[in-house]
């Protein structure tokens, strides 16, 4: 077991959020550009929130053009098999929750590794998780999606963020909590899915 | 009188803060990850977005994580009272308008530290009183309310960092202009609101 | 031909914006306050964003006020007479298409001084054209516009980008890449606006 996999898995994550976006797009009947650009956000958009937050920039998609061409590539090809896209429906839900349990643990790594508490590690593995659909969301002029009644997500990030964090103060080697914590993800996601688990919400009695 | 009186108020502020964001958040039907994002966005976006603009990172909160763990407590107990909470309105509003001045003027601060021109500190200080309120309208996929038609709010900002330029100018001593000038502001709000003050709106005559 | 004609391209192109701004603003019925911050969003945005995902803090307009007082001359200017815009509404239209041009190829600039992918040279230049407006959109709770079926816009920023790097590989002086290449982008706008030339769009089919 070595970091290739998760590079792989990452990869796919990417593919999995840009394809997500160009869906979104393509539904509203955005143009060409609209289209792009919200594949790139919803791909790349948690990510760069949490450098922008961090410090660290040039934010990452600068420096490491070569996400920049894949979501290029993806976006084109989702665009011309657009009505073929549901014969993938559910190696597209698969990627897509690889892609939030992978962009979560790279997150609290980046926490983890800039010697932030813990609790901040793992908002920003949420928030590389599930920001960059929260951009799409709000581009898209909706409520984003996650913060509505619906089965659970961020919450599976927070879950597999605390056990990074914990694995890593237990002084497990770093791939291997890359890998358990971003399966923790994955399977919770799967799981709640499954169940149709979801979170409660609160509302005011109206006086 | 010193600054722990203004780190009093910056606490009542932030519960304030915290409080009208969960409660927008729970009028919306949002669930309990949206609760508290929308708490801790209306809570800290303002300081925030200045962090970001400022290059002041990783941001504040992130390594003051005091208030961090402030607002989770806070937004917890204002789910459980949520059908309570209107016994307090009054002491809501007043501490909202506490937050607004407190938040105002640690930010025309920030700028005056850093030698910024006055016209960049004062705007520093109405975005970091107003732009937290701004994120929480985005997210909830309304036009932000300081921008439509309402009782003086940005207005007293701006006037209340005007006057912390001017006091700085005059050497007065700081914690003095600390709590002189956010009582301007809380003092400008709440004359506002019992009188019912607004700004003008300049429509269009339709051709 | 010196660079003194594109910082009065730069100053047109600002004022137009912030026109433009203070339109929609009005037009969403916003008060003074609203007007003026959807003013200013509008003319800096796009370079703000640039800005702050390069690092370059604190970001441009804190540092160079002028461009601050030339919009709130300019917003003051445009409320006032908001009943007689119309009457420039084919100069606005121009000063506008200068705008976009000029803010692109300064959004390029910035990305090849870095020596950055030109590629995203080229995004930096859309970014810093286009944005402006597409935060204004989002305040204003719509769908950016630029994402929409319309006439042909940040492509031509994309086009004026790319004959940016490629003149510059070729060593071509500077201050002729900036004129030559703010010219390509105007031109390619004004001809799409008066063939009505848009990019297509592509939306699934229901099942």
């Amino acid at each position: 077991m070595d970091l290739s996999l998760f590079h792989i898995l990452e990869i796919l994550g990417t593919i999995a959020f840009a394809i997500s976006g160009a869906l979104s797009a393509m539904n509203r009947r955005l143009d060409l550009f609209g289209i792009f650009i919200i594949a790139f956000v919803t791909s790349i958009g948690g990510g760069t929130l949490r450098d922008v937050l961090m410090g660290n920039t040039p934010v990452t998609w600068m420096e490491n053009i070569i996400y920049i061409y894949l979501i290029g590539i993806v976006t084109t090809i989702a665009i011309i098999f657009r009505n073929k896209l549901y014969i993938f429906k559910k190696s597209l839900f698969l990627f897509d929750t690889i892609g939030l349990g992978v962009f979560t643990i790279t997150g609290v790594e980046v926490g983890v590794q800039n010697d932030l508490n813990p609790i901040i590690s793992v908002a920003l593995g949420a928030m590389t998780g599930t920001f960059g659909g929260v951009i799409r969301d709000i581009l898209c002029n909706e409520i984003p999606v996650i913060f509505r009644k619906e089965v659970i997500y961020a919450t599976a990030c927070l879950i597999g963020g605390v056990a990074f964090v914990i694995l890593d103060r237990l002084g497990v080697k770093l791939d291997i909590i890359y890998i358990t914590t971003s399966m923790t993800v994955i399977l919770i996601r799967l799981v709640a899915v499954k169940y149709q688990i979801s979170l409660p919400t609160f509302y005011l009695i109206r006086k």
